[in-house]
């Protein structure tokens, strides 16, 4: 049996998605994001986060990770994230074009997390010296480019500080679904709650073909004295400047509508999360199998011994490695893994 | 009855295109343009276009439009274009954004097609000048923002104002299907043939739900001293810079694919032009109705009494107006417009 | 006797100037702005405008422009400008640079001033339509590239239009001695009291070697609800990071502090009017020589047989020729142009 | 007696610098470069460099800088320099504004020089990779931000790697005739035949008031298989984009001319550098102070208590403290410093 654990964005769509986008296929709809599917995903969004909020509906994650930072940066600023978050390590240069050449700022930490220290020393730097780039903007990933994810409490930190500064939060949501799963709380509860004021909030990696929301909270950013109304001008008019409207919205409405509906996009990451859990548990038990970072949601990474990682490619499974340290591969699950694969990929891995 | 000459972007998808879509959804495939579909794309144009070719699929026309130009110019060059092109006119300040501050210069000419008198002086002015814009490349829309379309001799004579500078030549065909069958000439003809290099080969306006190809051409850049290995390249990174790599691009090779089959993208593009006839003929005998215009593929813009529109909006007919001088409306058909619509909208202006 | 009516920029500095520069060349002096004379310079300009303002002080008339405007528009903004101003017509693509990809939209209007019907139509279009390029400021040339001036009433129409918009307003002021001179009256009256916020003002082309003061008015900004903090904020930032600013600032402040002292400003920009005038008058009286725009300063375009442009070269004279329609010679004076030069152009022109 | 070890921008210009700012202000002469005086530069910088070469003068080092660069890489590539270099700690976001928001990464290295190791892996790595950005130039100071000179041998090492990957290499030299100086080479040796590709040649910090030339070296380019013809056309084009153009360019010249004439630039330098061994031999001396990085050229960075800082200060001597890490300093002498002020620095120093 052959299984791929290469990425989540390998899988294509659940059945209710893709029915949706049928459905959205058929007769006439007003374009550009007038269609009523588009006010219902704003709705659907506003009570499932609990509060005022815009939606922004774009096709990739880079476009609504580097779309929700141009609105929130001046170009002579500095965003600071963690130097492995995928803006940094895997969207080509995308962040400095949407930002107007603004600096993006890696700071390192603990597991792919900022380190709070560093931030607070790194904000407080140089503040009105033109000579420096200035501190604008703080963006989190979660959950992280290896797998973990930040409690509620490691939020509400690093948010604090940037509060402290006045800067907006971002927080780079493709595996969102994941990471509330992992955590337990709500919506919410990881996001505004905890001082978070855009969020990109990612569905392709969870079922969805191609569809991303850029949801903005309007009490969060007015906490800190920041213009709510301005942060929504600015992606309305960078969304069709960066050519992410698209004419026929109801495309991706359709897909983020059923996404939503009956807790589609629960189910997706609770499966996703059991099996990479059952996936640890199992690589776990082998002695040559070390993992790397515990997984917290759908993703991980272990190290093995290259004859191993061989063997097991030769049998049929796929995954990511050669791109980081000898002997590291990352294994990711997603809504669609199959029990018996993982089992299958244990086993395998066990018996060599 | 009620129908719709809003735009061609109203209307979904073809059913061959959804089933594709469907099917995409399904099982695994390797992510950002590494699955089969995209390559079968490449190979499906490369033979519609009978040349060597490279292909990026992105989501919007405005993405093929800028990415293309931010392909060929520097940024201190200008982009020469008619004044009234869909560029300059309906994608914000887009194509600055992608050209990295080039200018766009628009120039008049009848019919919404660029007057090659006017091209050709602005060409040669101020060449090595520092001081001055750098003409750079040179834009197309084929069919234009009004509904004309270029003969091939009409683009024969700019491309070879732009060859003789040593310019690359873009072609909007956001509505290129409709244009070709217009012209009755094959695709070869109409583009490289003619001189152009790189085409914004557009699908969503006509069956599809947002797929659009951004096709270049070998042997067109090459005979001017170009690079094709260039322009490949850079759209490879600006593409992804762009946001614009689908991760599971699938569903864009997907649509594409559905569209090239059985002649389908012909097909659709046939039914709504000759909606579009059938439209103009029952107009054009009805005293009050002047066409401002004459339509050649999909979109007409007439002028009639304001109480007649006003008639034909209660009647519950849609299409644009007050965006142009009084009394002038927009019409464009789609491959889904219905025959009995088309009529009932020329019984029910014929009525008044 | 050989003068050259070639620009302004071809006469070097006046005597107190240079002075002014060597002694700031002796000594210490903290950089970067930091220095005394800077200082100086704001508290000069503050009383000579009769107002609370902030100055920046950069070395060229681009640099002065373009970064004025940069820190009143968003990069999804038009801003609306004469057709034939120097923006448009002699600063590359630096206008588009620095406004971070910002459109400028060439307005006609009679001797290259904004006809403010077209203004105001272009205003009111599309506001809030994300597919269109959203007016944002208006940048007036006084003097214009044509050596027409603005009447103040002419200036408060513009200014009116653009405030009932809530627009800013910048103005060129390369010349701006030489149009005050023209209008006599003060510097307050043509610029804050008649609604110009950001003002580009120029010495280089009226007896300083490099220096132009881009000066904001608070008052001016803050009745249309502008916040000038922010714009003063986004200079300093932008300043810098145009790499404008000098590290030895009192190069710039020595010769602006010259400049302002003891009305050097004014006697230099009073000569080269008068010597305009005179020119002018003598040129009229010439039956082959057609004057185009009355010069109200100190540039004049005219139009003579291509023998007796031929002949003038010859006989020493220098000015440019062969750039606009045949026949057309652009003349400019200088607060160091010779009576006898003035006097002698004319005795060959009607001795020819 | 007070002196100031602030900066080496603090300083105004030689005698023989504004002697000659004085002469170019009479007269006529043509403008943007046209006059013979910038000829002549270009002349004296060929014989000085021993090659074929363009120049470029500017009036900041910012501007030299970031110009330089903004020729060598497209906007979706990474340029590389060490992580405390001037481009990334002092010159805001011009890096990324003039490079179109390219990335610059901050490379590790002791003594400020970039490591070699380092540098030969992050080259390597991701390679055509579109979600990567590129490796596309490097970038080395020389003197670096501490005070310490790359060897001819150490650059050579550098610019090794630099070409096996087809890469530019520019050089910020605005204390380039202190390094020479301190190697005592050619400057032919300490650039292209080092492989370096552009240098900011600076002259401001060493008895300029403001003027730096971009130097474009032909066979270094030619060598990599890169154009130097588009390299110049690019800084062609982009210093006028720029703002960087001056009218009265016999500004810049004529300072650029004073400065390589009788040795000026080498005597300057000879001086601060001079001045720097005494400083430092005499700081040696002194227990209670720490040599954080051993002068080479005219720049020390030394550790003391802070009660011998606050006395210095109090003494009436001028250096930056407060930072860097608690106790640090920065001592820079100039062409100007005066040996009975060093002497009085160490007194103090001592007395203490």
């Amino acid at each position: 049996m052959k299984v791929a654990f290469t990425s989540d964005n390998i899988a294509g769509a659940s059945d209710a998605v893709f029915h949706a986008m049928m459905e959205a296929a058929q007769g006439d709809a007003m374009p550009y994001g007038h269609d009523d599917g588009t006010a219902q995903v704003t709705a659907m969004l506003a009570e499932l986060f609990e509060c005022d909020l815009e939606v922004f509906l774009v096709s990739t994650g880079t476009a609504a990770n580097v779309l929700s930072i141009s609105a929130l940066t001046p170009p002579w600023g500095s965003v600071l994230c963690h130097q492995d978050c995928h803006l940094l390590k895997d969207e080509s240069t995308a962040p400095e074009f949407y930002a107007g050449g603004a600096r993006f700022v890696g700071i390192n930490g603990a597991d792919a997390k900022i380190d709070p220290v560093v931030l607070k020393n790194i904000i407080g730097q140089k503040k009105g010296d033109v000579h420096s780039c200035q501190a604008s903007a703080v963006s989190v990933s979660q959950v992280t480019e290896i797998g973990s994810v930040y409690s509620v409490a490691e939020l509400q930190v690093i948010t604090d500080i940037a509060k402290s500064a006045g800067l907006p939060v971002h927080m780079d949501g493709a595996r969102f679904a994941n990471a509330l799963i992992a955590l337990g709380c709500s919506p919410a509860e990881m996001t505004w709650k905890a001082g978070v004021d855009v969020l990109s909030f990612g569905a392709t990696k969870n079922g969805v073909m191609a569809a991303e929301a850029i949801v903005v909270f309007k009490s969060s950013l007015e906490e800190k004295g920041l213009s709510f109304e301005r942060v929504v001008q600015e992606l309305g008019f960078r969304r069709k400047r960066g050519g992410h409207l698209h004419s026929k919205m109801r495309l991706l409405s359709a897909q983020m509508q059923a996404y939503l509906t009956d807790d589609l996009w629960r189910t997706n990451a609770t499966h996703a999360n059991t099996m990479m859990a059952m996936l640890q548990d199992g690589l776990k038990e082998i002695p040559d199998v070390v993992i790397e970072t515990p997984a917290q949601a759908n993703m991980l990474f272990c190290r093995m011994p290259l004859a191993m990682i061989d063997y097991l490619q030769k049998e049929g499974f796929g995954f990511y490695t050669g791109r980081w340290e000898e002997g590291v591969i990352r294994l990711v699950t997603s809504f669609r893994t199959p029990k018996e694969g993982v089992q299958a990929f244990i086993d395998a891995a066990r018996r060599f």
